[in-house]
């Protein structure tokens, strides 16, 4: 029942975690837009993991870095809506995982992007997903995840 | 005229293919989500063509590859609708085919998807795309596509 | 003042850049797809640079690859739209980058796409973009971009 009464970003905290300001975008576009009730945001790298996949870090490693990508995109959430709570439901993600070309566990990466989406927003945080191998990604990266979210409501 | 009163149902056993249960998803996400009149899938990869198109597999074995994914999106649409008369449009799809880096020719193999789309639903079954090259996926499957639908009416 | 006054169409002239017909589409596919107020559009490469950035091509090349991938897309929606004036909002690209596995300067590629975007629209080019870089692409093209725009109404 506790668990029910918690916002999502009462959950962040339970679990330790802590939004931040959206990171800077370098370049004529934005971290998100939203069209009716649908947010469509900028893919998210993180800049504590560059490397790749496979050589450079290993699955555990992939892991915490699509956690830390997830909570950047949490951060343009946060900045767009002003509550979490307005999330009614993700609906995709797609991850870019930068990897070697004999690397095969893409899904087991992008679970640590999945697992803090059901952590944080239950059974509203289910999404489709998509996980893929990249031959590199911007500043070397070793992830970068792009998210649809459906909003309670359009607000203008 | 015959053709005019199939379903897409009918319209696969006459091409003889068969649908079956969705592929189990493995990790805390689903096969897809419905946002009003749009269905986003994950990415479905394929299970009986594991390697790198160009290497492992020639354009031919990948078409076929690209088909049995495009089977494997079908089995979600039918899971999630009951009838696939119910899908108005086939909005678009992402194919990701698993390369050598000089492979060229992804246009060709995600035409697999393409034809089956049209064989099955006509005009309806033409959609925007994507072809790109992956440097790896999941599992080492040869091609994963992604896909968005519309469909006739957003029963919730 | 007489910036505000000039259409999209009116801009690219002043730009000294020239609507062209779309590219044939070689498949069971097409250039777009409306479904509401959205339009989805398949991948646009280009004819004009093939191989890769950072080794065929360097950035500098790369970002005029782009522009070029960008006009191809905005060739789709004045045959979709009749005015580009409808555009209400570019909602969203992704921008496919042909590149070397040491080449992590996907996003000044990607700007090629990105200021003219906003050159042509102004504010309602903003836009929300994944910049990734991959193994291949189709025809060896250098660079492939897709795009969400939001129309100002849906006419069908």
């Amino acid at each position: 029942m506790e668990q029910k009464l918690m916002t999502p970003e009462e959950k962040l905290q339970s679990l330790g975690l802590k939004l931040s300001p959206v990171r800077p975008v370098v370049g004529n576009y934005v971290s998100r837009v939203r069209v009716g009730n649908l947010i469509f945001t900028s893919g998210q790298g993180v800049d504590e993991y560059r490397g790749k996949i496979g050589t450079d870090f290993d699955v555990q490693e992939g892991y915490l870095a699509a956690r830390q990508s997830m909570m950047n995109l949490l951060n343009v959430l946060k900045d767009e809506l002003g509550e979490l709570s307005r999330v009614k439901r993700v609906v995709k993600i797609l991850g870019f995982v930068n990897c070697t070309e004999n690397f095969t566990d893409q899904p087991k990466v992008m679970n640590g992007a999945s697992d803090l989406l059901v952590e944080v927003f239950g059974e509203k945080g289910k999404h489709a997903r998509s996980a893929v191998g990249m031959a590199q990604l911007p500043g070397g990266t070793s992830i970068e995840i792009e998210m649809i979210v459906e909003i309670e409501d359009p607000l203008t």
